[in-house]
């Protein structure tokens, strides 16, 4: 049995309690299909096979990369590319159920061209990013049909709504984007209604399907909203460095998302990261040597430079898995 | 002959020409010995034999993964791991000459464990990081030699002056901080006194050689200093999604180190970064399917997210190389 303090640092490490907790806490509110897992969070085929296993056999991804590693580990029963790609060929070549989301004429041909054969049409429900205008939605169907697409429905994230921290206002916000969802499904026609995340997967009864990915491991800034979701993730750290007011840990921007800002530390203040060390005061004393545990503010853009987590009870390693799902 | 337009994005891109400017304007600044160069910025073995093959022999690391990886590419003639480690054992397998950076008795006791024979006594120079107090160098060199270790002299980072833009000012600082540095390398002893970087590689005098890096890439936050060195990595994107006041491309924020702030367009606005995604408003309009560059804050934190990087000359790529060193 592998000991935290045998790992290399930083190291990714998933409690393994918190994530099951998560895990089991999201399927009892959204069981089965009502789930569509989002991997771009956790980029591991294992944890989504975790999730698989709890009845959620349907994913969601973000890049091709995805989608492939998914087919390659068996979990390709329906997949959707919840993103535009203007050139689809790699999909032709994936054994998986693939459906792709669209928002224009370029993206609906794009599909044709990489032999896709399901879509769902992207609807701009408020966040300025990808979807076409609500009322562009019927035309862009029609569209997808006469290329010869079948149009299971429509997709709309309403990402703007997802980290607002006064739970009234978020749904407020996530009541209106769906709003204009419901209005676009009306025209569109399908079975599908995509859309949510873990801001909103106990706020959004429009949608047929959440697409949530942080639930399972969760950061700081996930964590300000009171969801019942715990903090699972963080990176393993050795202090290097101590002097009279502040110590370093060799865990710096090349092992944490920092669109989000500064990670937070048990029992200390973050005074900054560099590219390979944070800087911190600690409360109580450390010493060089010693194991630190820092918590990202963004689980997705920290996962996302790293090989592998490791899944751990207290002190001991239980599995190292891959994060394969990682690149485009 | 494989174009851009083939390219899967997104895709670091280096203009062949300008990294051709940068590697020799600085040689012709800081030529043989005189320049360390450190591989932290762009984690690439290929790049690396570059800069020997313009006769910078020794390199600067962060990490172990950056020695192993150098010494494996037959690179290892002198390789300085300017970094603290805590369990240096990995190195007892690497074959190359390599000293290692030590700033307290842990340090010290774990080269010895590690078969390390060589270090540099890491001083505070003014950033608060690593490195001794000045006043504590000679203990701790006396504390190396005790040890067996051969003591090859000093090295500090002013990292604090790095990225001011006002140029007095920057020298000022690094003035004040080689004074500390020259102090302690009095009490320390040995030929080595490693500092410096790319903001201040034309006014470390005091240096026997300087660690830059960022000089051969390059970044927006680096070219505010007005360096005669050019912006040559960008992360070539595709456009793809278009609405009446902004446009996105698949360019995220796993795909760019953010610590700096947003990524820059040429003839567009960033608004925002999203996991894969940038939304910019362009001057003139653009299409689904068009490529663009992004062009990155902060280089190290960017290029640690990518697997290869592509040399280019216009529309043609001329070589791709594996970003080999990253990770830990």
């Amino acid at each position: 049995m592998t000991r935290l303090g045998e790992l290399q640092t930083p190291a990714l490490v998933v409690d393994s309690a918190a994530l099951e907790h998560n895990l089991r806490t999201m399927s009892a509110a959204l069981p089965g299909a009502r789930l569509r897992p989002h991997v771009k969070a956790h980029k591991c085929s294992a944890l989504a096979r975790r999730q698989a296993a709890l009845g959620h056999r349907g994913f969601t991804c973000a890049t091709l990369r995805e989608i492939e590693g998914l087919a390659a580990a068996g979990l390709g029963e329906d997949l959707l590319l919840a993103n535009e790609v203007l050139d689809a060929r790699r999909l032709a070549r994936v054994h998986a159920r693939v459906t792709v989301a669209v928002d224009s004429q370029e993206t609906i041909a794009a599909a044709v061209a990489g032999g896709v054969r399901e879509v769902l049409i992207d609807v701009n429900v408020g966040l300025p990013r990808c979807g076409c205008a609500p009322a562009d939605a019927a035309r862009l169907a029609d569209l997808a049909r006469r290329s010869g697409l079948e149009v299971r429905g429509v997709m709309g994230y309403e990402g703007h709504a997802m980290l607002v921290e006064d739970g009234g206002k978020r749904s407020a916000l996530v009541s209106d984007a769906m709003a204009l969802l419901r209005a676009a499904h009306a025209e569109v026609g399908g079975d599908v209604i995509s859309a949510g995340g873990t801001g909103s997967f106990d706020r959004n009864p429009v949608a047929t399907e959440i697409q949530a990915g942080s639930y399972a491991l969760m950061d700081t800034a996930y964590a300000k909203l009171g969801l019942p979701f715990r903090c699972a993730l963080s990176v393993l750290a050795t202090v290097i460095s101590v002097s009279a007011t502040y110590a370093v840990a060799d865990c710096g921007l090349k092992a944490l998302g920092m669109d989000h800002g500064n990670p937070a530390i048990d029992g200390a203040r973050v005074w900054f990261c560099s590219d390979e060390h944070v800087t911190f005061a600690p409360e109580a004393p450390v010493r060089p040597g010693d194991q630190i545990r820092v918590w990202p503010a963004h689980v997705d853009p920290t996962v996302a430079y790293h090989e592998r987590l490791h899944l751990v009870a207290g002190d001991a390693v239980l599995e190292s898995w891959p994060i394969d799902l990682r690149g485009w």
